[in-house]
């Protein structure tokens, strides 16, 4: 039991509880690493407030930002191919020059692990200067096996260095890699009986990820690495129905996924698999604004079917270089017309629960959950969505520690 | 003549000098408030760089941003707005309960000067913090004579304070206030009569504004303000063709605008005419966004016309509330396909020359030039519109003096 000294108490404040904002000013007391007590000003009473440090007074409080989707590991730019197209270059061009995933595949293989860290740290300090607590960090521009475990080391080492909770996730199944150019079911045999029991040994991957589509790799593709996840206890999810409905999401929702991701094409049969599975759906809008697509994913259809719908900022070097979650929660809200409240859910106790990590109360600002906070600068919680404003966090805590502020 | 101790060195440098980025290391030598010298590192040799303090080696430099239209100062907040928006309260509805831009009229009337300065000034700093150098405010939510006068000394006290050049637009005819409903021809003739020799009086307006448009004043009204402009000897701009195409632009350049800006329906006679004028094409990205517009600025008649375009944040309260220079850069290339060298030129030189800065040399970086510059954390200048995240800017210099970093 954490000593009196360690109390801390949040006065006054507004507060978005993950789920929704709270009507009265309220009061948060942190013990230790834990949140210890979440209450309305008028019930917290002299005794509870005794010997707690007030650590702020007045503003919005979230819990800290969940970013459950992101590629945050890579080597090399892409910002020359990207000035390249809009100066007129054409994407066969591109490829030919060795533009596209490929560069970032080679640039990622001929990068050391200290090379790695040293480029993805301020894409996550940039992530956590935004209020982000917890970020997923996949692998899938090595694919090759020692590629792809240099890359979960980096996301490991990212989260030991730094204040934020790292969660990582083998994508091997993500692109083909060009020594399979003809041989995409040798590649995904690669992924199922080296790739996942490799990074199952070394505890390196927290799930395993696939990308199911007509440019990546087949359902039957993705279900053969699914089941080596499980041979394997790693829980799964897929980046599925992004760009046409092959059904991946519905086929991940029968193993059980953690969630679906992308889904702008995801239809009727898809939204009751998840929710039959209890699967989230991980809105990207990052992707979707990069790539200027105008197929919506079907979100009234995930609303009404009481869907969980996670927002994360898909952090990657080609369809989403955007490192700004707080950004996520405008462009959700802006371009997919999700609620401030929704868009809030999705990046706390929505991207918790994509991550298999709600169940300790991750997300959730109550009784009991890990004291991973943030404190903004705003009026109401909707204003963090409405505008865009880097710099609006005033204090961030992770595990009960203040971090920022 | 400023004394050798004050010569600063920025080398080794990737430099985007407003128009373009320079091909080889450059080296940039400031001296005092001034741009001395910019030229290849190889150029430089130990007599000219003797005394010369080395602020930095390496990086990317550009001008310090330019963001020339902006309604940054505002009472009130319409975060409620969005939410009851995006939660199904008709536009009809939050009409009634007094919503839209009546509703930052009335807390604009309300408020301070004080109450508008501590409110506008995160803004300020959040635009600063991601590079803003110079941001131009207009008036507008005030709507009679005292109100706006109030907001141009409340844009003039923020330049006053801050380290960032602030230009300052008087934009009376921004909305018909509710006390002339039926007398939008009267309101006209206040903003003549009273508003503009007021605010020309007091020295507060840089320039005069007006919102040309079917749900504001029309072409005859808006050409009655600029008479009075002139005859006050204040230059003239325009908010024209964002909802339609009214000739608003056209009309603008035949007095010699500074520049038209939103034009989003301008036609091929409207870009002749800024060509013709030398006007500048301000394109606002951010309401393009927040609007979830369709119609496109005209940007490759502009670009064959060689009419310089600008880009600015629009920052206000309704249709764009967003206070990130940089993301902006990435706006224009995304959302109208600007070159990143375009939109980069857009926020420097040719911003500088929207607000009729440019004989100064402001917004480029060369000999003569004030030293408003900005060092970023990136590999290319492209990269600041291809990646969105916050937190690259290493150093930023007003005017000589290194603000932040
Ligand atoms: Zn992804
Ligand atoms: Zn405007």
């Amino acid at each position: 039991m954490p000593s009196q000294a360690s109390r801390r108490l949040w006065r006054d404040i507004t507060l978005f509880d993950g789920l929704q904002t709270q009507p009265s000013p309220m009061g948060v007391i942190v013990a230790g690493e834990r949140i210890e007590r979440v209450a309305p000003m008028s019930e917290l009473d002299a005794a509870t407030l005794a010997g707690c440090e007030t650590m702020a007074s007045g503003g919005v409080m979230t819990p800290g930002l969940v970013d459950c989707h992101t590629h945050l590991v890579f080597g090399g730019s892409r910002a020359d191919e990207f000035e390249q197209r809009l100066e007129g270059v054409s994407y066969a061009e591109i490829a030919r020059r060795g533009g596209g995933i490929l560069s970032t595949v080679t640039a990622t293989r001929e990068a050391s692990e200290e090379a790695l860290f040293a480029a993805a740290r301020p894409r996550l300090e940039a992530l956590m200067a935004e209020g982000a607590t917890t970020v997923e960090i996949k692998s899938g521009y090595g694919l090759t096996v020692a590629d792809e475990l240099k890359m979960l080391r980096v996301a490991r080492r990212l989260g030991e260095a730094l204040p934020v909770r790292v969660v990582t996730t083998l994508l091997g199944a993500h692109a083909l890699p060009p020594e399979f150019q003809d041989d995409s079911d040798g590649y995904i045999r690669l992924v199922c009986e080296e790739m996942i029991p490799a990074a199952a040994a070394e505890g390196l991957a927290d799930a395993v990820d696939v990308f199911c589509e007509s440019i990546a790799f087949s359902v039957a593709q993705c279900e053969r690495v699914f089941a080596a996840a499980e041979a394997h206890g790693l829980p799964i999810k897929a980046h599925a129905e992004q760009l046409s409905n092959l059904g991946g999401s519905a086929m991940a929702a029968r193993h059980g996924a953690l969630s679906a991701d992308h889904i702008e094409y995801l239809d009727e049969a898809g939204v009751a698999a998840l929710k039959q599975a209890g699967s989230v759906a991980v809105l990207l809008p990052g992707a979707f604004h990069t790539l200027r697509e105008t197929k919506l994913p079907p979100i009234e259809a995930l609303r009404n079917a009481g869907v969980p719908m996670a927002v994360a900022t898909d952090a990657n070097p080609g369809s989403s270089p955007i490192f700004d979650p707080t950004l996520m929660l405008n462009f959700a809200c802006t371009l997919f017309r999700l609620t401030p409240q929704e868009a809030l859910a999705g990046m706390t106790a929505h991207g918790a629960r994509a991550l298999g990590l709600a169940e300790h109360g991750l997300g959730r600002i109550e009784a009991g959950a890990p004291a991973d906070l943030c404190l903004w600068r705003v009026e109401t919680p909707a204003a963090l969505a409405y505008a865009v404003q880097p710099g609006r966090l005033q204090q961030r805590v992770v595990n009960g520690a203040v971090t920022h502020g």
